[in-house]
């Protein structure tokens, strides 16, 4: 089958482009002794979480206790969720999923740590727990070094939970503030006498300075598996290491600098992370998406030499490729012009 | 089953509000003699699509032909497509279902018409074409009413096609400039010996003046089932009428400012219309969503004088109910407090 038997829209995944990517940054990773935990989250698929451990990841990273449990039951044996894990029903279904695999969480309040204890109270495996470090994202988070120890010694006080470090998710380009932050935490659990086994940094937009947060021993990379245009902005990937494409169909010509292709919000999400349009036109680069209804890209083709035609189809690099995969039930797996496979998506929509 | 007992996130559709909208807007139409043909892009639920009809709705719109199939599927008889369809694949599934109920679809090119010409040739039942016209949203149609007639005599032309009439999704805000260029499309059509037997107008924002655009012969409104944050902004509804929202907990206060919940573009969709903040939390309604990852909603509480505590729930009020339909495999439908059914998103995720 080829890229000209599907219909649009539908999600591209080129497997050479993805698995470069991974390789490239386990390599990285190896050579300055970080351990690596993909965050499934991207490509939310169980085949990419086995090939990132077979290339030397430690275990892998999942935002909710759904994608998780999918990912168990794929046969992923460790898994992060760098989550608070609040409520009853939620804490049943963890201790049910620790019982089955190596499951770690974050807690950033002794709320969250006094739910914890409380349902792993007579645990015969105890959970480890990390605590969320707020180094300058400002979403979760303890907010000062000495706030994040505190906790540690709550968790640490908790007779069926183990404190096993410190969890960032850093703010983009703040590489130095994210290293002193974590490294004085270090030092202050170690004065308080406490082994903060674990201190797990995040992210691909600075994913190639991760060696400078020497404090860290491990890395959360997510959309480095396909890349997309937000990461290309940030110098994380090239537009030849992006791998994830959504294949539309033009539509519509209405006038001689407008055309509207079969992708929208539904397709492409209106995710702009502050970028003029939404996604780049891998055929028409020169284009700009300046308008996404649920069923419709507008495109103005000022700037275009040469313009599409209705029926052209064109490839399309999204703004953020992580919630591309959350809109589609399947994506076609592609070589080349050849398709590979078609793979249902099958972590999409664990949001609980 | 209670609220209480619903983990979250989850959807919630008080279905007491979402019919009294159902059937102010259609005695709105009936007092107007306006047809209602309305949108199941809001709710993608069949049971939802039949009580629209129930009350008067001459048959419903869906955007494309997946949505479609799923509705005739479930017994729905009469729907309309206002969309260009294009190519071998999506043209043969057009003329398949087609076969099974009555479909209208629209083109607003001549390589538009050609297409379904073409694949409708020797069909024992013509198909219905409506020409979309810009009149004013800058997105697809022919962009003035010369045009539009022009395109309706290549329709009349093409054998197994029939010139059904004009359609348009207006600009909101344009009404004034909307009935002028439908009423100019319908004279014009009219002196070139064409009849327009349905002129069909869209959208929820203005749907309160569709009497005002007395060229059209039919409304489409969608969002007005469930209403959301937009919708009140532009005065369709109010707060009291949002049928759709978003049961979240709040996992995280890591300030006394801030706190976060387990909802977020995953569950809200990143959607702002040009508006601050992504949606309205009913019981905190001065604090402000200020920023989404995907599944952390992050809220400014500086206005607030009462704060929530973690583990607390929340209801929001999204931007756009629409993108949350497509977010989510099923919707808890509620009475009160009380759980009626959960449903699942029989159309969801359709976009081709």
């Amino acid at each position: 089958m080829k890229l000209s038997d599907l219909d649009t829209p539908a999600v591209l995944i080129d497997v050479d482009r993805a698995d470069a990517n991974l390789q490239r940054f386990q390599a990285y990773a190896d050579a300055h002794g970080l351990r690596v935990r993909p965050h499934i989250k991207t490509h939310k698929l169980p085949r990419f979480a086995k090939r990132q451990v077979e290339l030397g990841a430690v275990g892998i990273t999942c935002q909710k206790l759904g994608e998780a449990e999918v990912m168990a039951d794929a046969g992923l044996t460790d898994i992060f969720i760098p989550y608070n894990i609040i409520g009853k029903a939620k804490l049943d279904r963890l201790v049910a999923l620790h019982n089955r695999i190596k499951i770690a969480v974050t807690a950033d309040s002794a709320a969250t740590v006094s739910g914890l204890a409380a349902a792993f109270a007579g645990s015969a495996k105890p959970l480890d727990v990390l605590v969320e470090c707020d180094t300058g994202m400002g979403r979760c988070g303890v907010q000062t070094p000495d706030a994040a120890v505190a906790l540690a010694k709550v968790i640490d006080a908790a007779g069926d939970l183990r404190f096993a470090g410190f969890m960032t998710y850093p703010k983009a380009g703040g590489v130095p503030q994210n290293q002193a932050w974590l490294a004085a935490a270090k030092q202050k659990a170690a004065d308080a006498g406490l082994d903060p086994r674990i201190i797990s940094n995040g992210g691909s937009p600075d994913m190639w300075r991760a060696h400078e947060v020497t404090a860290a021993t491990e890395h959360r990379p997510g959309t480095y598996i396909y890349m997309d245009r937000f990461q290309v902005a940030k110098n994380a990937g090239t537009w030849d290491d992006c791998a994830l494409t959504v294949l539309a169909t033009v539509v519509s010509r209405p006038t001689d600098n407008r055309a509207v292709i079969d992708a929208g919000s539904k397709s492409l999400s209106s995710d702009t992370f502050g970028m003029e349009g939404f996604g780049r036109i891998v055929e028409f680069p020169d284009a700009v998406i300046t308008s996404l209804s649920e069923e419709h890209g507008t495109i103005d083709l000022s700037a275009c030499t040469l313009k599409p035609q209705i029926g052209d189809r064109v490839r399309i690099i999204p703004n953020h490729a992580c919630v591309v995969s959350n809109l589609f039930d399947s994506v076609v797996l592609i070589s080349g012009d050849e398709v590979v496979d078609i793979a249902p998506v099958a972590a999409r929509g664990r949001v609980g």
